[in-house]
C-alpha cells in the first residue's frame, strides 16, 4: 500500500533521541530549539490582541497562497536594508517555517536520480526533504572556512548536477561560515556550470562576533535563498520563506497551494504587526549577546575538560558546535554512556549520506544554561576519558 | 531546471477567478469561504490571551510533529460523541488544514501511475494534491445520491486502483450526499476488492436538514479519514487533521515531518482553548442556521428566475450547489458575459479530469447575503434567458 518514495527516507534517529532528552533530569545538548526564555511573549501578545481588535474577521479568513504582502515587502526591505539584496516582494513566497521551503523547491526541482549537491555532514531536515523526490545526492566534505573546493569542482565536473544545497552561514550541524573568498568560488563555478544554489539562512542573523559575509545570492542574482522567522521570533508561529527568481517561484506558489493551500493567515498577520510595534534588531541583540555567552561557556569548558586530541569548530554565530573525537572512538558508544550519566547529544551519523562515519557529533548550546553546559561537558569528559 | 510533476499540475483557473471576483462591486459565488460574520473573533482573542498569559514560552517554541495531544484527544472524544467513532489520539495527525493532509497521503500512498478514483466532478484540491504524484485517475460520475455504483463496479473490476477519495457529506463542488445504502455498497465492495477510501469531511458537521448519516470510516474501520476545523471555526488557523491506521499514520508522520517539522503550535494552542471555553455545538448551530437561510434564497431564486430546463442540486448542508445547464449551453460563455454584468461563479471545467464537460457550474452561498443572492441569481437568469 506504501508508495516506494517513503522507502528512501532515513529514520529519524533525531526524534528518538529528542523523546529521550525531554525528560527534564536530562541536560540536552541534541535539540536545535532557540532559547525559549528569550522569546518576546508580551510583545507578540499585544500584536495579536492589535490584529484581533483591529480587523479580526478578515485576519481568520482564507487568504492568498504567496503570503501577506505587507510581510512579503517587509523582508524585501528588510533585504535591501541588512544585505543591499534587490529581492522584490513578487519573489518571496511565505512557507510553514523554511522546512516547507525545501519540500517544496524539492517537489519543483527535482526528477527521479537529479544530482543535488549537499555539505557532508548536511542539514537532516534537507536531506529528509529531498529524499522524498529521489535524487542523487553527492556529499561535498565541509572544511572549517566552507565546502571542499576541490571535491565540489570534481564532482561538478564529473556528474550531471542539478542544484548545490548548502547553509553558509553557521551550519546545522556544524556551526561552519564559508569564508568570502569560497562564496566567490563557488558562485563563478556553479555560474560557468549552470548549478542552482539553494541557500539557506536560517541563523544568518544569530551572528555574534566576526564580521558579516555577503550572501551567495548577491554573487549569484538568479539563485535560491531561503528565511525564517523561527530562530529570530519564534518557531511555534512556523514562517519562514523562499526568495526565487519569477520562473521557480511560480512553480512553488503551484505546490505550495496544493501542499495546503496558504500559511497560516493570522500568524502572519500577528508576526507583521510585531515586526511593525517593536525593533527587530533590538531584538536579535539580545539573543546574540545571550548565545555568544552560552557559545563561549561551552568553547571554555569543552578547552578546560576535554581532551587535547578532540576537534571542535568555534562557531561565530547560530546554535551548534561540531565535535570530531579521535579515530577509534564511537560517538555512538559515547552518546549510549552519556545518556546514562544524563547528558544528550546527537551523534554525527544521520547528517551523513552514503557514510558511516561515527566519529562526530552535534552539540546545540542555545538552549541549555551556562551552568548545565559547563556541568554536561564536564560529564562528557569523563566518559571519553575513561572509556 | 523544472521537475516533470509540474507539467500535471492543472493551472489554477479557479485563483484567476477568485482574482477577478475579490473585486467589492462583483456579486460572488465563486469562492468557497465560509462567512466571516460568524466567525469568533472575540472568543478566540481570549482563548489567546489566555495561552500567552498562561504558557507564552511554550506556546512559542517548536513542538511536536503528531501535534498537540490536548487536540488530538479533543478529536478523539468528539468523533465518540457525535460518530460512535473509536479513532484513538494516536491515529489522529494534526495538518495544516485537511487540504495538507490530500498532500501527505498523496506522498506516502501513491507510486506512478497508481490507480486513484474521484468524483466526477470532484474537488480541484484533491486532484491538483494527487496529480504531483502522477497517479491514473478514474473519475466516477456523481448522482444526486452519491457515486453512480455502476460505474464505480465497473472499474474496480477492470483496473488495478489503489484508492477512492470521496466527500460523502455535501460534496464539493455538487452539494451532494451519499446515501446510507451506497456508503454500505461502497465499502462492501472496496472491502473486498482491497481499496483505501480517503474519506474527506470538512463540511460535515454543517448539516442544517436532513438526517445524519453514518461516515464510510464507521463501515470501514482501515479506512482514512480527513477532517478541518476550516469551516467550523476558522480558516486562516490552517487546522485539520488525518485520522488514519497507524500503519498509514506512521507514514504520513515522517512525511509531514519532511515537509514542514510540524503544524503551527501557536494556533493549535489558541484553538484548543477556545474549544475548552465555548461550546462548539452551539456555535456550529449558529453557522448551520445562516446556511439554511442563505441557500434557502438561492434555491428559492433559482426557482424563481431560472428557465425550467435548468437542473440544480438541493443540498442539505456545506456551502455549493452545483447547476447543469441543458445540452448545447456554455457554462464559460455564461461566465464571461455574468462577469461583465457583475456576478462571479466557477464553471465545472476545473472539477472534471479528462473531460472538457462545459454545462455545469458552483454557486457558493456560504459567504454571499441574502439580498445579493437574489441580485446575482436574477442577473443570470437573464443572461441564460436572452443568450
Amino acid at each position: 500500500m506504501i508508495a516506494k518514495r517513503m522507502t528512501n527516507i532515513p529514520k529519524s534517529f533525531i526524534r528518538e533521541i529528542l523523546k529521550v532528552a525531554s525528560n527534564p533530569d536530562i541536560i540536552s545538548f541534541a535539540g536545535g530549539l532557540p532559547n525559549p526564555g528569550l522569546f518576546p511573549v508580551q510583545e507578540i501578545q499585544e500584536a495579536s490582541n492589535k490584529v484581533f481588535s483591529s480587523d479580526g474577521m478578515s485576519a481568520l479568513q482564507y487568504s492568498t497562497t504567496e503570503g501577506y504582502l505587507p510581510l512579503r515587502e517587509y523582508i524585501s526591505a528588510r533585504y535591501k536594508e541588512k544585505e543591499n539584496l534587490d529581492i522584490s516582494p513578487d519573489e518571496i513566497l511565505i512557507t510553514n517555517g523554511s522546512q516547507q521551503g525545501l519540500d517544496l523547491l524539492g517537489k519543483v526541482l527535482i526528477d527521479d536520480n537529479d544530482g543535488v549537491i549537499i555539505e557532508k555532514p548536511g542539514y537532516l531536515g534537507a536531506i529528509q526533504a529531498f529524499s522524498m523526490y529521489n535524487p542523487e545526492f553527492y556529499p561535498v566534505s565541509l572544511e572549517n572556512d566552507g565546502v571542499d573546493m576541490k571535491e565540489l569542482t570534481t564532482i561538478i565536473e564529473n556528474n550531471a548536477v542539478k542544484l548545490f544545497y548548502g547553509i553558509p552561514n553557521f551550519q546545522n550541524p556544524s556551526g561552519v561560515t564559508y569564508s568570502t573568498e569560497k562564496r566567490e568560488q563557488i558562485a563563478q563555478l556553479l555560474d560557468k556550470r549552470n548549478v542552482l544554489f539553494i541557500e539557506d539562512n536560517p541563523y544568518g542573523e544569530l551572528r555574534f562576533m566576526g564580521g558579516t559575509k555577503k550572501s551567495i545570492k548577491s554573487y549569484l542574482p538568479d539563485s535560491v535563498l531561503l528565511g525564517s522567522f523561527s530562530k529570530i521570533v519564534s518557531p511555534s508561529l512556523r514562517l519562514g520563506w523562499i526568495a526565487a527568481p519569477q520562473t521557480i517561484l511560480e512553480k512553488c506558489i503551484i505546490a505550495k497551494q496544493a501542499s495546503d493551500l496558504h500559511t497560516n493567515y493570522l500568524s502572519q498577520r500577528i508576526l507583521y504587526q510585531y515586526l511593525t510595534d517593536n525593533n527587530l534588531d533590538n531584538h536579535i541583540s539580545k539573543i546574540t549577546a545571550t548565545y555568544k555567552m552560552q557559545r563561549d561557556i561551552m568553547v571554555q569548558s569543552i578547552n578546560t575538560f576535554f581532551p587535547g586530541n578532540i576537534e571542535y569548530t568555534k562557531p561565530e554565530g547560530g546554535m551548534f558546535l561540531w565535535i570530531t573525537l579521535p579515530n577509534g572512538m564511537s560517538a555512538m558508544k559515547l552518546f549510549e554512556r552519556a545518556i546514562e550519566k544524563g547528558v544528550a547529544f546527537v551523534p554525527g551519523k544521520p547528517f551523513y549520506v552514503n557514510d558511516n562515519s561515527d566519529t562526530t557529533l552535534r552539540l546545540n548550546f542555545s538552549n541549555v544554561t551556562g551552568e548545565n553546559i559547563q556541568k554536561g561537558i564536564e560529564i562528557m569528559s569523563k566518559i571519553i576519558r575513561f572509556d
